[in-house]
């Protein structure tokens, strides 16, 4: 029986996993001890967790038996190792999304459906959503908890960084070469990107929408437990290299006056309201979201002719709030309550 | 009686006058005569209007009684103005705002509501409602003539042009300055604006809605003739220089399949669809919008689970669709119908 207060955390190259290193520095987690695992390849480097260096060590020769709960940040090595991990003795937090539409694979976010974790069963995997949907779901369950939903519209505003680092360098150069009166290079992109907008998030299916919209109305869908919900979701790139924001707007089933909004989202776990506008308490991705381990939620507005509409502007930093962090809240949860 | 087929343009050194010379220089227009009139420290410059250099005259010593129309691109001249120029016995288009809410004026749009210029009255001002609105009501039309509508949400990606040249100028400086490794210096925005999204535009009221946002849902209920239309507006700036864009999700009274949708759109006038987002055929501001004389329309797509929901990504000039194209074009309905 593995120790059941250790964790490994596979795949630190990419972004998630850097916002992964990044809160291990920063912050203590409920965890004995924490092991760092990339390939051969990568392996090898040392990071301060808990304020000591530690080496990374070799996913390919680590033993397994020593911890309980491990935890995936890259969606390749995910789908590779899973099984050699499970039939290991662990349980799988897929942070990346690997196994994020089985239906025998829970998918979780701690604030919103822990309860969630019950339903690993034997296959003993848990996912993660997209940090789109994080960050949709905890703004939306307190107000969905009091007043129930009709419906939901969101308009994304999505970073560079939510698509990779090929793009965040691209913005980067993109941006260097027009203010300096040069052509910009496409390079990640199939138009500019710079001082452009996209309103199209990876690929396309036949009835227009992308994955990432399909996944965002389906997984709100699953989370909320309300199979029926129109959700109209439209995904846009805007030039910014960190953090995502969306526009949300919202029919409840019970009007909901916009004080008592403001109420259940000041209480909720994992959120930061910050809604006096008119003094500049709104917040941005730049000032606020970035680095930050919550949402943020501001222009909270009641509709003139509609007691029942709400809207809200909502930001996070897609990575360390929307993957990194749900991924590790995810893992104590499970060794809290499921181990 | 002023000759009825001579106009006066006035007001030319803004972001709005800028794009009505652009427009005079590259297309013909019916008027027999255009004026280019500013203030005596604007006037005296010369600029290409149907193919002829052309002096601009001086506002204070200009004689009204040579033209029929005056056309105002700047609010403050218009205030100032517009009523000596209708003593003078002309009808003033108010381009850019300054009359935008007087009961007594009509608001138009030139594709959706000309026969409000039947209105006018004594009062012989028309006014143009902002760009967005503008945006909004052409793409918003066909669709609405079909199936009716029973709400609106909007959310808007505005360029910097939206607010004003400084703002455009400082987003370049934040941007090179950024990219430099130099903090950004917040110059026309309370927060740094340079690859961050404020969600902000204009000052707020109790409620919480910018006054845009107000006039935005108020200005669609007027010219569709449906004061009880439940409108849901946030307008965001994002760090772009020109053009701007809207994230439109309708529901209207009839069911609307999205063939249909898609061929009203290409019939209306105004409008380009470019609804091809698979291979790439979505409009950008940069790529499509920028200097066209048309709103742009993509992904075009009916909700899975609503067959009356209708979303649409929309995309337009602001400054030159927006604000001068259709200050010219109401000109040119009114002296063509209405004088």
């Amino acid at each position: 029986m593995p120790n059941t207060r250790n964790i490994a955390l596979i795949g630190l190259t990419g972004l998630a996993g850097e916002a992964l290193l990044n809160l291990l520095d920063e912050h203590e987690f409920d965890f004995e001890q924490i092991h760092l695992v990339d390939t051969e390849e990568q392996a090898g480097g040392r990071h301060m967790v808990k304020g000591h260096s530690q080496r990374v060590e070799v996913l390919e020769r680590f033993d397994f038996s020593q911890v309980a709960v491990v935890l995936f940040a890259d969606a390749w090595l995910a789908s590779d190792w899973a099984d050699r991990v499970v039939a290991a003795g662990c349980v799988v937090v897929d942070a990346c999304g690997a196994f994020r539409h089985r239906r025998d694979v829970p998918l979780v976010v701690a604030e919103v459906n822990p309860q969630a974790l019950a339903d690993m069963g034997s296959r003993r995997i848990v996912s993660c959503p997209d940090a789109q949907v994080v960050q949709t779901l905890i703004a939306l369950q307190p107000l969905v908890a009091e007043a129930g939903l009709q419906s939901l519209t969101i308009a994304t505003y999505q970073s560079m960084s939510t698509l990779g680092n090929d793009e965040v360098e691209a913005l980067a150069l993109q941006t260097g070469r027009l203010l300096n009166g040069q052509p910009a290079e496409k390079g990640a992109f199939d138009k500019q990107a710079a001082f452009n907008l996209i309103p199209r998030v990876g690929e396309l299916d036949e009835a227009g929408n992308s994955q990432l919209e399909q996944h965002l109305a389906e997984d709100v869908r699953r989370i909320l437990g309300m199979p029926q919900l129109p959700v109209s979701v439209t995904c846009v790139l805007v030039p910014t290299f960190f953090g995502t924001a969306q526009v949300m707007q919202c029919r409840t089933d019970q009007p909901l006056a916009k004080a008592r909004a403001l109420t259940l989202l000041r209480r909720a776990p994992g959120i930061k309201l910050l809604d006096k506008p008119a003094a500049g308490g709104y917040p941005t991705p730049v000032s606020d979201a970035t680095g930050s381990d919550h949402v943020w939620v501001g222009r909270v507005r009641q509709d003139d002719l509609d007691p029942a509409g709400i809207g809200m502007w909502v930001v996070s930093d897609n990575l360390r709030k929307g993957v990194a962090l749900n991924g590790l809240a995810v893992a104590q949860l499970l060794i809290k309550d499921y181990l």
